[in-house]
């Protein structure tokens, strides 16, 4: 059989396979401690379910508008308007089964062969993927251990836009880092943005996983709206990541443009769920409280067992679900060498299951140290604890 | 603002500007009825509704496998199997949000840029624009008036697959004709793609739309699974349009590849959406039935009324939901020269709303007739027969 040759170009989120690698122990009866999956154990509001149920009773259960049903479109301008002082109208957002499609559709929208598109390393898989499949040059910027956190490697930006690239992916407050751009940083990307006349994906989707402190977006800085697509999801902020919805924003020749690749990609989003977005966002918040609340507790309970492991060095991130320790030095107090010989054994003796640094892309030249990436947002705080100490006594034993 | 040049050769489907024109006219006060629509106006059967609000309240609200959740893999590959005669197992199966997404995966799974691809002119207009927008090269095949019903132009086929063409797009029980192949047009049809080692997708949205006889699968002839993609969806079967559920079938190494696409392009399919179609697939199968008879009855009461109009030449197919009648001689007695313009005076006059030949593909330079597509899917009996002999009136008069 002759594939296309344009699959060989094809990433994948090679964190999967730890998912299937887990699964399989669980199966012949080991104890898995599951800080791999990105994904949330806990409920839907109810509030949100009944709304989607009254929804499929009330009949909408039929063809909607390929752009999303025009309710749900002004309730999020609104609501992003309120949180990013942005201007959006309905016309500004076609809503999406999720937001993930918002990836490919940016760089179908605005990338032509062989433009360079930066895009973080570490970072989420699917950006590199994406940008090499639809013939783009994947232009990679890292990050730094810095004072509190990790910090942009501002330099590789400015590099590569010298070298004459114009589109980024910025997925500020970062997975798998748990990094957030300060403000001067910002600044500096929006400054860098509106000067040489860039487009931008700005991947929001742990806007609001936040613990202290409120989260600041690029979008809202002056002169970025125009040059912007905003990824938005309510999967993470709402617990209803299976339900697969979530939306671009930005402006209307693009939306426009992301609109009709709707209509050639999959018509429309499920049309009752687009009712229980509009419930998730005009309905009691609390919810969302609840759950940021019980995330900052796994995330100080895990954090604090691991800032106690001899040659781990972690920060304490203050948004996102994800903490990315520094274990070299556990490492080498291991004899280990390569980090997936160390995620292994890891998981073999211990059954603590988590994604390393390769997991996000390619170790770059120049990156000496070994990284691994912790998601507290699918194991009970006391799971974590027991997981944890685990990892510990088999560092230290 | 500069977007991505391949825009360019992306299509759409024109329908949705006729939905447009008559959702504003009724907003005007005008009574419509609603032909154009390929949708339909029955509830989803309350078992389905009632499996996907229990999987919610079981919790099925997070991410699930990127191939679709194996219980539903199964299900279908059964289900398809006793209708088809395959030996599908749920390693052949990926489920997708809505058939639509199996298009454009179909194409990015075998189509190397410049391939020329087979596709029905008229036909369903997103199958050109796919196949544009991944750069192959459209390669229509029309459709004759037959004894019984319109018969695809063999000839087309035969003269593209001797220039090289290696993929083909089949929509047997078609849209917008009606039309099916018969045994002698399956076999010779089966017989190039194994000949000529071709590659089908065999979008089989309108299978079980159906009212005398049994629906027929090119999949069933020997040596044709092997070399075929099958579309298959949910939402016509089951009132299920807007739930956006339906599945890739094939051989498990385009399988896989598409599920690579899902990894890249949504993640998965709604979680919990999965259980209702679980539901649909092995539950009871009476609304099918139901439905069917409603439709038989609306297809006979459009069709005597057509039949009876001078100048109107109309089959009476025993599939799809569609009449595709040859409206040329009622243009002539109006004095109408193009079919667009025909439209516009019907719909401005009677309120009739209806996509004509030109909303599914492009004039062929050899075609002199003129046709209309009537959708009977959304629009009950007695509003069918209203408007229909305001039709009648209007080109008679």
């Amino acid at each position: 059989m002759k594939l296309a040759r344009r699959l060989a170009n094809l990433g994948t989120e090679k964190a999967f396979a730890v998912s299937d690698e887990a699964a399989a122990l669980t199966k012949r009866g080991r104890k898995i401690f599951p800080f791999h999956i990105g994904d949330l154990n806990f409920d839907t509001p109810v509030n949100i379910v009944e709304a989607a149920e009254k929804a499929i009773r009330d009949g909408h259960t039929g063809y909607c508008p390929n752009q999303g049903i025009e309710e749900l479109r002004l309730a999020l301008a609104r609501d992003v308007n309120r949180s990013h002082g942005t201007s959006y109208t309905a016309e500004n957002v076609a809503i999406q089964p999720g937001g993930k499609p918002v990836i490919g559709k940016f760089l179908l929208s605005l990338m032509n062969p062989g433009d360079g598109v930066l895009y973080p390393n570490p970072g989420f898989p699917i950006y590199e993927s994406m940008i090499a499949y639809y013939d783009g040059r994947p232009r990679p910027y890292g990050f730094r251990e810095g004072a509190r956190n990790f910090e942009i490697r501002m330099e590789h930006m400015t590099h590569a836009i010298e070298q004459g690239t114009r589109l980024l992916i910025l997925n500020d407050l970062h997975n798998p880092t748990g990094a957030e751009a300060g403000e001067r940083e910002l600044a500096d990307i929006a400054k860098l943005v509106c000067k040489n006349d860039m487009y931008v994906l700005c991947d929001e989707s742990y806007f609001s996983i936040r613990y202290e402190g409120r989260s600041k977006s690029l979008v809202s800085l002056p002169g970025v709206a125009e040059r912007c697509v905003m990824l938005y999801t309510f999967g993470k902020k709402y617990a209803m990541t299976g339900w697969r919805i979530g939306a671009a924003l930005g402006p209307k020749e693009i939306i426009d443009a992301i609109t009709l690749l709707n209509v050639n990609h999959e018509s429309c989003t499920n049309h009752f769920i687009q009712y229980a977005a509009i419930e998730a966002l005009t309905g009691p918040q609390d919810c969302c409280r609840q759950m940021t609340d019980e995330l900052k507790k796994r995330r100080d309970g895990a954090h604090a067992i691991l800032d106690g492991i001899q040659g781990i060095r972690c920060y304490r991130p203050n948004a996102t679900f994800y903490l990315y320790p520094n274990v070299t030095g556990a490492m080498q107090r291991r004899g280990i060498e390569d980090c997936e010989g160390f995620r292994r054994q890891v998981l073999a003796d211990t059954g603590v299951s988590f994604c390393t640094h390769l997991h996000f892309g390619a170790r770059p030249p120049d990156q000496t140290e070994s990284y691994i990436r912790l998601a507290y947002s699918g194991i009970d705080l006391d799971q974590i604890e027991e997981g944890l100490n685990r990892l510990k006594e088999f560092i230290e034993r």
